[in-house]
C-alpha cells in the first residue's frame, strides 16, 4: 500500500525515487576511466599538482579494484555512481580527493560516462551483427541452389533459392551495422569540461581528455553537451530497427517450424521440447526474439517521450535515460546471439521446401516472360495467356509443366515446345540472374562479396 | 562480447533467453494461492483424494514459508516460478506432488497468476490515487480563496483560485480511479481450468476455483483465456493516463518553483539542495515523475507491439508481458507517492501568485462581461471596447482598474462607475460561480462533495 | 523548398500551421448542435432575449443547411470551424450573431464539440463490433463440431473446434464493447459553460445544455474541462486494443490462406487475384487490417506524447488532438467492416483442418489424462508414459491410435483397450466439456448465450 | 453506421480499404521518372524496340503533363498510382503501353518511387535545417554577449550568454543534418529491376536505371529490395529527433513568452493576439510545433509496429508505410519553417534576461572557483565556504557581490578583495572561455565556424 509506503516518511520516498545508483552503477568502469582522464589533464595543466593528481589516480585504481572484486555498493544516500565513487575515494585518500571535482560537474560527468557506455554498446552490436552475418553467409552458401517458394502476401509467388532468402537478412544486417557506425561517429564527441552547463574558467585542455578517452574531439557547446541525449536515441533507434529485422526472421522461423510448413527442424539448443510430445519443438527462442523487439521499440518510445519537451540545460527527467538503454542493450545482445545460433544450427528441410515450390504454379511468371522474350508479345497480353494456361492446369489438377504442348497451343498458337525448358523451378531460379536476382550464380557472387567485406570489416571494433 | 557470449554454447544463450524466473518470481504469492485453490477443488471434486489434496496444500504452505523467509531461488533450469514451485514441492512431499498439475497447464496457470498480480496492482493504484485526492482536497480547501493567475497558452488569462486549480487534478484522479475500476471489473474472470488451450476432460469446478480466488467467475472461452492479455494492457493504459496527469502536475511544480514564477517553495523532503547554492531547491521529484511517465508510456507501447500480430493460442512472445507491467507498476507507485507528498508539503506562496494575477490585465474579460450584462451590448462589440481600454492602460503602464472613469467613458460612454466593482481579482473569481466555476463558494462546494465521495469510496480496495 | 516556402512571408507559414479548419470542419454538426443548445439556454435564462435567441437558432439552421448542401468552406483566416460558423452567421443575421458567444469561449466550445464527435465514434465502434460478433456467432454455430488443430507456439498442440476458435474472438469483441461503453460513460459529461478556463459570471444553466446534448451532466471543474482530453485517449486506447484483436484474427487469415496451411479459401470480395495466377488469392484486406492496427497504435502514442507535459489550462498543442482521432476512427471503421465481411464470407476448408489436426500427435494429452483419470497415476508420471508412446508412434511413422494394444502395454501394463476411445480427435474435443472448453456442446451453449446477449444489447446505440 | 456501410456490399469495403490512390498519387512525379528510366533502359538493352521505347516515353510525358495540369484522377478501381498511370498510358498510346511493365513489378516499382520521394524529403529537411541554422547563427552573433540565466532543473544556475544558448540549437540541427545525410546515403540504392521478389530473366541493366535516377547503384538482393522499408524508418526517426529538438526550443519560447519570465516579445507573425487583451501574444506556433512533435513520434511508432513481424517478401501491410511518412514530412516542414521564423523575428528582451541572471546567486560557482584557483583550496571545501556566503547574502536579501569584504572574510580569511572581480555576471561569462564555453569570445568563434560550415555545405542539396 502506498499509504503504508508513505508512512515511511516523505524523505524515504524521495530517497527511493531520487537514487540512480541501483542502475547507474553499471557505469562504474566508464566513471573511473573518465575521472582518470580528467585528473591526468588537471595535473598536466597545473590545475592540481602532479603529486595530487598521482594520488587521486592511484586512489581511483583502488576503488576500481574494490568494485571489480566486491561489486559497487548501493547506498541510496550517495545517490549515484559519481558520488559513490567520490565518497569512497575520499575515504581512501582523504581531502585531496576533493580536488578531483575541479572544473567539472556531475552534469558533464554523467554525459561523458553514458556516452562511453553507449559507444561500447554500439561496438558490441556491431560485433554481434558481424557474427550474425557470418552465420547467414555460411548457410547461404550451403543453400545457394536449394529451392523454396518465394512468398508475397504469404502466398506462393515464384521459386527462390534459400541462399538468396538468407542473404536478404545479410543486407538488413549490413544496414544495421552502417546505422550503428553512423551513430557512433556522431556520438564520439566528448562532453567532459562542459561543467554544469556553461563551461569553466579553469584552463583545462578538453582535447586532451577527449583523446584520452578515445573521442574524436570535444563537443562544441557546453549547454548542448549536458542536455543532449541524441547519442542514446540514435542507439535506441538503431537497436529498434535491428530488432525489427531479427523479429522478421524470427517470424519466418516460427512459420517454417509449424507442421503445415515443415521447412525446418529447429535445433534442440534453440527450442523447448515437451515431455508429453517428444516430436514437438517449440520455437521459444524465435518467439522471444519477436517479443523482445516489442520491448526495444517501447524503450525507444520511452526516451523520445521523456526528452520531447525539456528546456535547456540539464533536467532530472534525463535520469530516466539509462534504464531504457540498458534494457534495450541487454535484450538486443541476447536476441542477436539467439538468432545467430538459430541460423547456424537449424536443419533446413530442403526437400520439403522444394516440394512446396513446385506447388502453386510458381513458374507462371516464367511462362509469361517466355512469351515476351521469345515471341515478342507485350507483357500485359502475355500475362493473360498465362492466366488461361494456369486455369487449365488447375482444372486438371496438374503442374504447369505437366500440360501438353497441344493444350498450350490450344490457348495460344505461338507457344512451342521450347517453353518447357522455362517451366521447371530450377530453370526459373537459374534464369533470374539479373543483378541481385535469386539465381544460384548471383547468390554465390554475393556470398563472395560478403565474405570479402566481413574479412575487411571484421575487426572494426 | 557476444562472440564470447556465444562461446558459452548455444544452450547457455537459450537458458538465458528462455528463463523467466528472474522476473516472474514476483508472482510467487499468486502462484501458491492459485495452486491451493486448484488442489482444494481437485479434492472436493474427487479428482484427487482428500488425503493427497491435504498433503499438497500443506506442502505448498511449506514452500510459501520458505519463499517468505529465504526468497525464491533462481535456477534457470527450472525456467519459471511454476516449475520452481512444483519442483520444490516434489522435493518436500514426493511423487504425490505430481497430482497437483492434473487438469491444468502452465498456460492457464500463468494467466491466472498474472491476473491476480495485476488485480492487486490496480487496487494499489486506487489506494495511491485516493491518498493523492485527499492531499489535493486538503490543500484545495485551505486555498479555496487564494488567487493566482489562470493561464492559457501559459499566458495570464483570468484570475482563478488555487483551490480550483488543485481540484482540477482531483477530477483527473477521479477518472483514473474509474478507469482502474473498469479495468478491474473486466479483468476479474478466472482463466484457471482452461488448461493448455482447449479446456479439460476432468470434471473440474471452475466456479469454485474462481470464487476461491476472488474472481467474479470463470472465463468463457479457453482459447481466449490463455492467449488474452487485455487485462495487462488495460492496466498499462490506465497507468499511462494516470502518469500523464501526474506529469502535468509535475510540470506545473517545476514551473512554479522556478525563480521567475516563484509560486511555491518546494519542501526539503521532495527537492534536492545544492551545498553551493543553499537557496536553491531543485524539483528533482517532480522531474522524475515527468521522466517516469515517459517510461510508463514506453511500457504500454511495448506490450501493444508484442501482442499485435500473435495468432492463437499461447505464444512465447507473451512471456515479455511481465517486465513492462512490473516496471510500470513500480514507477507509478513511486510517482503517486511522490506527487502526494509534494502536494501535501509544498508551501504555496499565495502573495506571489496573487501579485502575478494582478498583472497581465487578467480581468479584461470581466469588463467585457460587465458591458454585456449591464449594458446589453453584444459580446463581440463588448470585446472590442475592452480591447481599447486595455490598450490605454498598457500605454499608461497601469492596471485596468487604475484607469479613471473619464478615461473609460472616453472609450465608451455607456461605462459608469459601477464597473469598478467588477475589475478586482476578488470580484472576478467571486463572479465565476457557474457550476464548476472558480469562485471560492463553488470550490468549497466541490471540496465537500469530494470529501463525501472519499469517505464513501475510501475503502473500495 | 522551405526556403521558398518561407519566401511567402512568415504570416503565410503562421496561417498554415495555425489553421485547423482543414480538419476540424469534420466537427460542424457537433458545433451547430452545441451552439443551438447554448443559445436556447441563454434565451431561457434571459441572458439574451427570446427574439434574439430565436433569430440566432434559425440562423444556425441556415448555416447548417448551407454546409450540408455545399460543404464547409475552408478559409484559413477564419482558423477553425467555430469562427467559420460564427462569421457566416454574422453575415446572415447581422450583429445579433455577436450575442451567441456570450458566456462561452472557444475553449469550452471545442471541448464540447469534440466530445460529441468522439461519443459518436464510440457508438459506431460498438455497432461495428456487434456486427462483427454476429458474423462470428453465425460461423461458430455452423462449425461448432468442425475439428482443427489448436496451436501453441504455432505448433500443433491439441485438437479444437473451429467454432470454439471463432468464439474466442467473440470474447475479445465483447471486451472491446465493454471498453468503449466504459469510455463513453466517463466521457459523457458536458464541458460547455466552462468558458475560457474559469467558468462565467452569467447565470447560465449548465444542466440544461448538458441535457439538451445528451450528456449525463456538466463537468465539475472548469479548468479541467477545457484542458482534459482523457475522452480522446480513452477512445484511442480502446481503438488500439480493438485493432490488436482484429490484427490477430487477420494474422490467422493470412496464415490459413497460405498454401502450406490451406485452411481457408478467401472470398473474392476480400482478396485480390492475379491475372497471371488465377488460383491465387492475396489476403490484401487481412494484411491491411494488420497494417492499420500499427497506425492506430501510432495515433494513440501521438496523443499521449502531446498531452504528457502540458500545464493547465488550454494550450494550442491540444489542437493536434483531432487528426489522430479522426484517422484512427476511419481506419477502425474500415478494419471492422473488412473483418466482419471476411468472417462472414470465407470458405473454411474443414477437411484440410481436420487432416492437419490428425497429424502431430495432438491427442497425446488425452492419453496422459486417461492414465490419470482411469488408472489414478499422478499426472507427471502419466506424462512420461505418454512421451514413450508418442516416441514409438513417431518411429513407426503412425498416428497414436494406430499403435497396437501390445505396443502400449509394453510401455505400461496398466493401459487397456479402453484407451482407444480417448485417442480420436472427436473423442478429444468431446471430452473437453469443462466450462469454456472446446467440446461442441460447450461451444453451442456459448453460442446460445451470445445470441441472447446480442439480442439484448443489439440496439445499445 | 458500419452496418449501413456494409450494406454497400463487401466489394465496396474492399475497394475502399484496398485503394491507395487517395494518398499514393503524391508519388506521381517519381512514378513517371522511374518508368521513363526503365523504358529507356529496356530500349537500350533491346528488350523493347527503340520505337516502342520512344513512344512509351513520349506517352509518359503526356500523362505527366495531364497530371500537372489537372491533378491525378482518383479511380479506386485502378487501386494505385502505378495502375492509374499505366491505364492512362494505354488509353493514349494503345497496346504498346503493355511493354512498359516488362521486367518489373509493382513491388519494385513502388519501392523505387517511394525511395525517390523520401530522398527528396530528406533533401528538403536538410534545406529547412540549413535555414534554421542560419537564423540561429544570426541571432547568436547579435546576442553573443547578452547575458541570461542558465537553468538546470529550470532553476537559475549560472549566467550564460543568449548567443551561447541559441548556438546549442545550432549543434542539434547539425546532428539532425548529419542524420538525414547518413539516412540518404543508406537509402540511395535503387530497387528497380528486383521485379516481384526474385529478380528477372530479362537482360536488364540495373546500373543504368540506378544512375538515371540519381542512385549510387542497384540494391544487392531482390527479396530484400521489395520488402525493405528501412529508408522510410530512417527518415521517420531522423524526423522524430529533429522534431524533438524543435519541441525543446518551442518549450523555451513558450516559457520565455510567459509574463513571469518575460524574456521575449513574440512577433505578431508567429503569435495570435486577443482582441480583448491586446497586450497578449499567444505563442500558438511554438505550441503547435510541440504538438506536431508528438504526432511525428506517433508516425515513427506506427511504421515500426507495422513492419515488426512481416515475413519476406512484400506484404500488403506495407501499403500503410506511406501515410505516416507523408504526414511526418508535412508536419516537419511546417515546424522547421515556423521555428526558423520565430528565431529570426522574436524580440529578445535582453534587459529582463540580464536582470533575472543577477538574481538567484548565479555566480556562486565563480566564488568557489576563485577559492580553488587563487587560494588552492580543494573544490569540495571551496564549495562549503561558498554555501556560507550565499546563505549570509540571502539572509541580508542582497546579491553576492553586495556583501562586504569583512563579511566574506568573517566566513573565510583567505578571501580578499580580488574576489569581487569574479562575482559580476559579466565576469562570470567572460571567464568561461574553455572550449565550448559560454564566454562571448567563444561564442563568436563558434559563430564564425558555423558560418564557414554553412557557406561550405549550404548547397548540399
Amino acid at each position: 500500500m502506498w499509504g503504508g509506503r508513505f508512512a515511511a516518511g516523505p524523505s524515504a520516498i524521495m530517497r527511493e525515487i531520487n537514487a540512480s545508483i541501483p542502475f547507474d552503477k553499471a557505469l562504474w568502469r566508464q566513471d573511473i576511466a573518465a575521472s582518470k582522464a580528467h585528473v591526468a589533464m588537471l595535473g598536466a595543466q597545473g590545475i592540481v599538482s602532479a603529486e595530487d593528481a598521482a594520488e587521486i589516480a592511484s586512489g581511483l585504481d583502488s576503488v576500481a579494484d574494490e568494485y571489480e572484486r566486491d561489486g559497487v555498493p548501493e547506498d541510496w544516500d550517495l545517490e549515484d555512481i559519481h558520488m559513490t565513487t567520490e565518497s569512497r575515494l575520499a575515504a581512501l585518500i582523504g581531502p585531496v580527493a576533493g580536488r578531483l571535482h575541479t572544473a567539472r560537474s556531475r552534469n558533464d560527468q554523467v554525459a561523458t560516462d553514458f556516452r562511453l557506455w553507449v559507444r561500447d554498446a554500439m561496438d558490441q552490436a556491431d560485433a554481434g551483427l558481424a557474427a550474425f552475418q557470418r552465420a547467414l553467409v555460411d548457410r547461404a552458401e550451403e543453400h545457394a541452389a536449394s529451392i523454396m517458394p518465394g512468398f508475397t502476401h504469404l502466398q506462393t509467388a515464384q521459386p527462390v533459392t534459400l541462399g538468396h532468402h538468407l542473404m536478404a537478412y545479410y543486407e538488413m544486417a549490413a544496414r544495421d551495422r552502417s546505422r550503428f557506425a553512423d551513430a557512433r561517429d556522431r556520438a564520439n564527441q566528448c562532453p567532459l569540461g562542459s561543467a554544469a552547463l556553461a563551461g569553466t574558467g579553469f584552463p583545462i585542455d578538453r582535447h586532451a581528455t577527449a583523446a584520452a578517452l578515445g573521442f574524436d574531439g570535444p563537443t562544441a557547446n557546453s549547454l548542448d553537451a549536458v542536455s543532449d541525449r541524441d547519442f542514446a536515441l540514435d542507439y535506441l533507434m538503431a537497436a529498434a530497427q535491428c530488432a525489427l529485422h531479427l523479429s522478421r526472421l524470427a517470424e519466418e522461423f516460427v512459420l517454417w517450424a509449424s507442421q503445415p510448413f515443415g521447412f525446418v527442424s529447429l535445433p534442440d539448443s534453440f527450442s523447448t521440447g515437451s515431455s508429453i510430445m517428444p516430436q514437438k519443438r517449440n520455437p521459444d527462442a524465435a518467439e522471444l526474439v519477436r517479443g523482445h523487439s516489442g520491448r526495444i521499440i517501447g524503450c525507444a518510445t520511452a526516451l523520445m517521450v521523456t526528452m520531447k519537451g525539456l528546456p535547456l540545460a540539464y533536467s532530472k527527467d534525463m535520469q530516466d535515460d539509462k534504464p531504457p538503454v540498458f534494457e534495450a542493450a541487454s535484450l538486443l545482445a541476447l536476441s542477436l546471439a539467439a538468432m545467430t545460433g538459430m541460423v547456424a544450427e537449424t536443419t533446413f528441410r530442403a526437400e520439403r521446401m522444394r516440394a512446396a515450390a513446385e506447388n502453386g504454379y510458381a513458374t507462371a511468371t516464367d511462362l509469361a516472360d517466355w512469351l515476351v522474350r521469345v515471341r515478342g508479345i507485350p507483357f500485359r497480353e502475355a500475362h493473360h495467356i498465362t492466366g488461361a494456361a494456369v486455369k487449365l492446369a488447375e482444372q486438371r489438377g496438374v503442374a504447369l509443366d505437366a500440360l501438353g504442348l497441344d493444350d498450350l497451343q490450344a490457348i495460344d498458337t505461338r507457344i512451342d515446345d521450347g517453353v518447357f525448358a522455362a517451366l521447371s523451378v530450377e530453370a526459373s531460379v537459374a534464369a533470374r540472374a539479373s543483378h541481385g536476382g535469386t539465381a544460384p550464380v548471383e547468390v554465390r557472387k554475393r556470398v563472395a562479396e560478403a565474405r570479402a567485406a566481413l574479412a575487411r570489416d571484421g575487426d572494426r571494433t
